[in-house]
């Protein structure tokens, strides 16, 4: 039998929707109707495609009666305005990370979907991916007694993927805790499980031409008395993947040869125009796109890099396959299913939020705290002190 | 041409002089010519394997006129007192680290030692071992511009080791902060080569039975504008040699199939004082003591635990036969020589010191250094802010 497909209208054919391509056009529960950007050769290419109806501005693709929910994935800077839009219209919002920049945004974007009695789920995150689920599952299973401690880092390129602008900008929600401790700060609460309680944060600006953070470290204290440290960097020297079986964050197998490709082709580039452009083309509808394809296709679980959850008689270690069990007499390898649909996680959620009214994980709420952890650490590493949550 | 051998009296023939005496026996540029320690079985295997003298009091020791040097290696609580003693009687001094359990006690140390006109060098410590030395050596050449962060973990089965039961209270010098953190701490500034400022820390302390700190996290800020995140865990789940080729903190390879094996074996114990009794049988002249044979030897460097160190143009990773360089474009590993001897840097220092009177780089003021971050990583766990050091 045929599952009743959700009708989705994309805002946003940029880095993100190609990221997340792959998940609509495997998951049976999901199809994409209709979509906007400014970018007309990114509009003709899924009108093509999708044979959907396109549009240059959000206000009318929410006012297409086909679609049911919209994904929101225009920059960071207009998740807000764009939720609040698609809500007016009564459409339930999946809206990519960071959910926005600021809480009173966070508080709009609640309201908004509330009021219009419309779904919100925030994402695709990395704490989406089955196994930091499953690691949950482990530490609320009591079978390691209470979690105790976390330690997370994770060490990229980050900083030298090509970018617009704006990206550079942390005032404009660019850099590396705006775009990657959403991440690493959403999946460590998530294994907590307990409200954090304060943090003490520092951020790394260290490459003049790339002027946002591109690393940072933070110390979070929960309720629970449970600690996290978590660092970052993502100025492309040292790839953390080697700790994680050389699997990349998107679940495909990386090899150790192609180190520094990501600096090596900025280093070909003039200039931010032809940055940017260079981006531009390497997304949906541009010249040199490449769809997904079945060898391009993932086939471990996607994840945020290297993570050793402390609970009291034992570690617990999230692999893109597996969990490794540190007990306190034997180590085990414990098998995750592998992913049929990569990031098919998401599409749980929403699909579960719209049809059967099901409470998401990752709502605004819920991804509201995660923002308000990002800019405390700002704000810790400007005042030079703990920050109260 | 034979060198000129240093006269070495040693106070204290427990786990630290089992860990040095490979040096001793290897290296050519000292001789052990007396020791002192409470156990008379120890006494009677030293007399009778170096023909020298012994004695129950350090006192004694250090009015041997045939002691030139004294490595004092007795528990952490005694370091000051015994140091004033040998520096008293014109004794050059090695002390084990922690260097002692106070600020005012380092203070008593290196006025007596320079009153006496004797050196003091505090060690062995991970921080002379050379992969850390030619690191820092690569980190001052400029090669790889400005030292912005430093990432510091390690994962070990520290608190499930046999302990004396002084050794898991922190009052008397015990647990993972005086005891780990005095080598990860100490690395870590030789690496940065710039004052510490200030530092946010938090530690955990999570089985009643072994109540002291087992596991810290702290943020270290130095004046030069660098940063560290420096990690610990102590009780024995993941293990972090993993992640440095499987050679262990000894320098040895070591199976990962041993997992376990200190809870394993501290489950067999039914008491403190049998613990107790099974650490002194372990040591030298304990019944299961096993002399360091050449097959048990190292045959790399040793090293503490995972350490990425960042530059503007480069990530540097000490291995314990290498150091893996992360450049801009590529990256490469570069060897360094394996040791011939075990912990020969710290003979190097204490001999140039004594004999050519060259200034060590871990004397009486470094030491204090160290243990000033680490009286305030308690204090800032404590009292829940940032320290000003």
């Amino acid at each position: 039998m045929q599952p009743r497909r959700l009708r989705i209208g994309v805002a946003g054919l940029g880095r993100a929707f190609s990221l997340m391509l792959p998940t609509f056009l495997a998951d049976r529960r999901v199809e994409l109707v209709a979509a906007c950007d400014p970018r007309a050769e990114a509009r003709q290419q899924f009108a093509k495609e999708f044979s959907a109806s396109t549009y240059a501005d959000v206000r009318e693709l929410a006012a297409d009666p086909n679609v049911e929910a919209i994904y929101i994935a225009s920059p960071h800077q207009f998740h807000a305005a764009h939720t609040e839009i698609a809500a007016a219209r009564g459409k339930h919002v999946l809206v990519e990370k960071p959910m926005a920049l600021t809480l009173a945004e966070c508080d709009q974007m609640i309201d908004a979907c509330r009021q219009a009695g419309v779904a919100l789920i925030v994402g695709h995150c990395h704490s989406f991916d089955t196994p930091y689920l499953e690691t949950r599952r482990l530490v609320a299973s009591g079978e390691f007694g209470a979690i105790k401690m976390i330690h997370a880092l994770n060490f990229t390129d980050y900083l030298y993927r090509p970018r617009r602008p704006e990206e550079l900008s942390t005032a404009e929600g660019g850099g590396a805790v705006f775009s990657q401790a959403a991440h690493q700060v959403d999946i460590v609460r998530l294994l907590v499980g307990s409200p954090a309680r304060r943090l003490r944060a520092t951020v790394g600006r260290w490459d003049a031409e790339r002027p946002t953070e591109g690393a940072y470290s933070a110390i979070i204290w929960f309720e629970c008395g449970a600690f996290a440290s978590v660092s970052y960097s993502g100025y492309g020297h040292f790839d953390s993947d080697e700790w994680m079986g050389w699997i990349g964050e998107m679940g495909a197998a990386k090899s150790p040869d192609a180190y520094g490709g990501a600096r090596r082709r900025l280093a070909t580039l003039q200039s931010p125009e032809q940055e940017a452009r260079l981006k531009a083309e390497g997304t949906y509808g541009g010249a040199s796109y490449k769809p997904p394809s079945p060898e391009r296709l993932s086939f471990c679980h996607q994840h945020f890099g290297p993570m050793i959850v402390s609970c009291e008689r034992g570690d617990l270690r999230p692999m893109a396959d597996s969990i490794i069990v540190y007990g306190d007499m034997c180590s085990e390898r414990r098998p995750v299913d592998l992913p049929s649909v990569p990031r098919r996680e998401v599409i749980d959620e929403l699909y579960a939020a719209v049809l059967e009214k099901a409470p998401p994980i990752h709502d605004g709420e819920w991804a509201r705290g995660t923002l308000e952890i990002c800019l405390a650490m700002l704000k810790s590493n400007e005042k030079e002190k703990d920050i109260e949550l």
